[in-house]
């Protein structure tokens, strides 16, 4: 970079803006936030949007348990406090990047409908989707990505959201996927065309 | 936005690097962090550069006690382990939005040598630049901008950093900045500059 001094701007008059940032991105920061079971899809939906929208020339980030869980929460175990104090985090840290004029894919099972509301207030209105993987958990318990239901079957794991520990779903999402009888790929478009609908 | 699928790729095997999100914005992310006592001109500088750094076409974010104390930080209060713990958390979210591409400045008096150091592992060598604002004492409590260093003088507020609390200056710090004896303007460029050679 080579810089040169604007000495005309009054500094201490002054901030950059969410909405200089999110002209200068040519795009409005936005929070996507997928909600579901385990095993239900949900790191796999927000994954592919981040990969089409990033193609498609979006600035983007992707907040889950990869990267939040041994990072900013490891402090964090699973009890409900914890689980609750988890989300409120991934979701200031989602305000913070949709202010920096990211569109910010979240992938959390966030089973807590106070929790996931407690987040929606943290954003305008038409900067807050909430999309309810709503793939039935004999479906998730079948895939079993993670071998985790059957470690909760056979007593390994307690405390597991859907089995032992409640999952409330989203009364009013803005959108639903059951990845069981929607395929990957029209999904993802469906997604893609609601939030070029939206914009604003 | 309209954006066409490219179904093509092949969603489960990839995620979208920081590499990738670095090339899309011509630029590598960066964290540029502040130390130095209340009244020093951290915040001043941080936003002076965040001004400057978005006027030259780059994609910066501006972290500070403004955006973090009354969001992600608002449980954490002015205890040693707290201020630890605020450090910590910032630390975290400055790593996620470098990932993101931003160049992150970030303005905390973030007085423990330990803390400061234990954020700079959490980035690569050409990723982390920690500026010392090393104004002296008296300089920032002559200005008292907020009024602060006149509570602690007259009893009403204790534990303040440089008075009653320590603060341990950096011992290698890549850029210092002492406000007393060296103009805003000057002291930008010279980031700028600093910044500019490090391009990698």
């Amino acid at each position: 970079m080579s810089i040169q001094l604007n000495s005309h701007v009054r500094w201490h008059e002054h901030r950059v803006t969410s909405q200089m940032r999110s002209a200068a991105m040519s795009q409005k920061g936005l929070c996507v936030w997928f909600t579901g079971l385990s095993g239900a899809g949900k790191s796999t939906l927000a994954n592919a949007m981040d990969i089409e929208l990033h193609q498609a020339g979006k600035r983007t980030y992707l907040l889950d348990g990869d990267n939040l869980r041994h990072g900013l929460c490891r402090d964090l175990g699973m009890s409900e406090a914890d689980r609750t104090e988890n989300i409120r985090r991934v979701g200031e840290v989602a305000k913070l990047m949709v202010d920096a004029g990211l569109i910010v894919l979240c992938a959390f099972i966030s089973p807590y409908q106070r929790d996931r509301e407690q987040v929606r207030t943290l954003f305008g209105a038409e900067q807050f989707i909430e999309v309810y993987v709503s793939t039935p958990l004999t479906v998730c318990e079948q895939r079993d990505a993670k071998g985790l239901y059957r470690k909760v079957r056979q007593g390994l794991l307690s405390g597991f959201t859907g089995v032992d520990s409640p999952y409330e779903a989203p009364l009013a999402p803005e959108f639903s996927i059951d990845t069981s009888s929607e395929s990957l790929i029209d999904a993802v478009q469906r997604m893609l065309d609601f939030c070029e609908n939206l914009d604003r």
